[in-house]
């Protein structure tokens, strides 16, 4: 098997202290995948978690990176949606069963198959095969199959787009399952990566946005972003005065957080969804609360392909685009740092030139 | 006002040590209220809940009671829905502030006036006037606005219907909700008072419905019912085996429990109803599972009063009845340490002529 030398940055091993320049191996396309010169990524929350093994599954070594724009520079002979030269993404997901109920009805993301679908980075190319572990764009390039692959519209920036591919399929596909859209009144909690694409999509669905931050600071930037209201989760009176207001709240918390002060907010028949917490919240859920007036607390994960692709021609055709600070792949420890302490407004995004050029 | 001495038995004070007889007093019925001959009363778990002061909001005295089945025997000069002799019933609410966007939606049980809807007991009968707390049906008479009044139908058997107007709105109005019916896998969880109210309903709604209990001893009596199948909850093998299988489940189980081990028996898209609990569950509930399979868990309270008529209906029309046992008034406090016990089958139903017979 003809394979090509790729650079990369990833962790070696369970004791995590910071990602290393590391050489890995990409396979030449097959007949039905093709090729990408990576050109962006961006730096998820959850990039983070995965290799400091949070959730007790990170296989090692692990390169992470699921956020990546590239441009396609060689196709299998059986590719028909792309052309070398083409802009495309890649985002969470690089294949699945193709069999199970979830799959049939294009929900790649709700994959039942032996292993669900195959995550882009820590995720086994074949259930047959746990030898062989999938790294993810924080690398010069990768090998995708074009059913896997997105096509990246004209109008976008493509500097700036590389987190749509996470950060906006994941709060876009809520938004949309839950009907979010005109007369409607939409919470976004936390005012991160995720939750500032979530308040640009549900303002453009037409719904009246609050964006739910503990940080005072963020308050600026979430109206600029569209949020017609800024509610401090920190202030009890404010939060009191919030109750039952909500049709929708989408909680983009990446760790573990009390969710009965959100269920709170909820309207009657209201629906909280979180999709940043892969993981139990902090404390026992209240059926008082969520009974009393019939809520729905719920969990969404990322979103399908053909999703993905809605949400990137979306944001193409509203004019939303993440924010991003551009960075270096040597700098992204200093990154990882500073997206604990909440510093990142709103997203990391690494220039992949940084790293070719890297000697 | 003119004031009618009534036999009950209640508690007393928050020390609980058993139900006693007491004597309340019930009003006249004014323009727009009947008054009611009671003749049966269900015995409810939020009954002993509530004297027990579980919740931390009991009122004393309390007279417990909330399925409730009697005869009319006088009407206030407004009343147009009941004439004297009309069998009859009364459910957990008698009032709502009707003012508020539910009860203008005629979903009176989630009404969200000052004081939301009134309890049938523990409630206070004006948010204004605090003192007057309000008693249930362990007793011999009452009065009720006949808006909050129900027509049983002519051929329910009186003796068993009690518990239709908690234990059948209550899982009724869920079932309903959530478009339970034809093509659908429901799982009941907590074969009781209201989860053998719900296999029945479940069933004559057309779904195929799998009843799951802890105890092997309700297996025959689940299938009686009308159960398709039995899954024991402590038989680890058969939980696992049994995961993303239903669409809807339905949580009857009255006291703290571990939600995540139903969570994960829902189907991708399934909704997972807790209608038992009135406070948080036992352990916090993992994201991780609710998100994979994009599930929900909600919880419900009670029906509307046009829910709990429809109930009434649809079990006189599908031939269902609670399974009951009657108690004498004076056995309570035997009723209720066998009703912790499990013992019940399904239903304890005071029969108040033990009451009225009383010296």
């Amino acid at each position: 098997m003809q394979t090509i030398p790729t650079k990369a940055y990833g962790a070696s091993g369970s004791v995590f202290n910071g990602l290393k320049p590391m050489d890995i191996e990409r396979e030449a396309p097959k007949a039905d995948e093709v090729h990408i010169d990576i050109l962006y990524c961006g730096v998820c929350h959850s990039d983070l978690h995965q290799v400091k093994n949070d959730w007790h599954n990170t296989i090692y070594p692990c390169v992470p990176g699921h956020e990546i724009i590239g441009r396609v520079d060689e196709i299998g002979s059986g590719v028909t949606k792309f052309k070398v030269g083409d802009i495309v993404g890649v985002g969470c997901m690089i294949d699945s069963c193709g069999v199970c109920p979830a799959c049939k009805e294009k929900e790649e993301n709700y994959c039942e198959g032996p292993v669900s679908w195959t995550a882009t980075y820590n995720g086994y190319m074949k259930p047959e095969n746990k030898d062989f572990n999938t790294f993810g764009g924080y690398s010069t390039n990768m090998t995708v199959k074009e059913d896997f692959v997105l096509r990246i519209p004209d109008s976008l920036e493509i500097s700036a787009a590389a987190p749509i591919l996470c950060a906006g399929v994941t709060t876009y596909s809520p938004l949309k399952h839950w009907k979010v859209g005109p007369g409607q009144s939409v919470a976004v909690v936390g005012i991160g990566g995720l939750g500032h694409m979530a308040v640009q999509l549900a303002r453009a669905m037409g719904a009246t946005v609050t964006a739910v931050t503990r940080d005072k600071e963020k308050r600026e930037a979430a109206e600029q972003l569209g949020a017609h209201e800024v509610l401090i989760s920190t202030d009890a009176d404010s939060m009191k005065a919030h109750e039952l207001k909500y049709d929708f709240i989408l909680i983009t918390i990446p760790d573990a957080f009390e969710v009965n002060d959100y269920v709170k907010l909820a309207k009657r028949n209201g629906v909280i969804t979180t999709v940043g917490l892969l993981g139990p919240y902090k404390a026992p859920l209240n059926n008082m609360e969520v009974a009393l007036h019939r809520r729905s607390v719920a969990g969404s994960i990322i979103g399908s392909i053909a999703e993905t692709q809605e949400v990137l021609d979306f944001c193409a055709e509203h004019d939303i685009l993440p924010e991003v600070q551009m960075i270096k792949m040597q700098d992204i420890n200093d990154a990882f740092d500073k997206m604990m302490d909440e510093e990142v407004r709103f997203r990391y995004v690494i220039d992949m030139a940084s790293l070719k050029d890297d000697e």
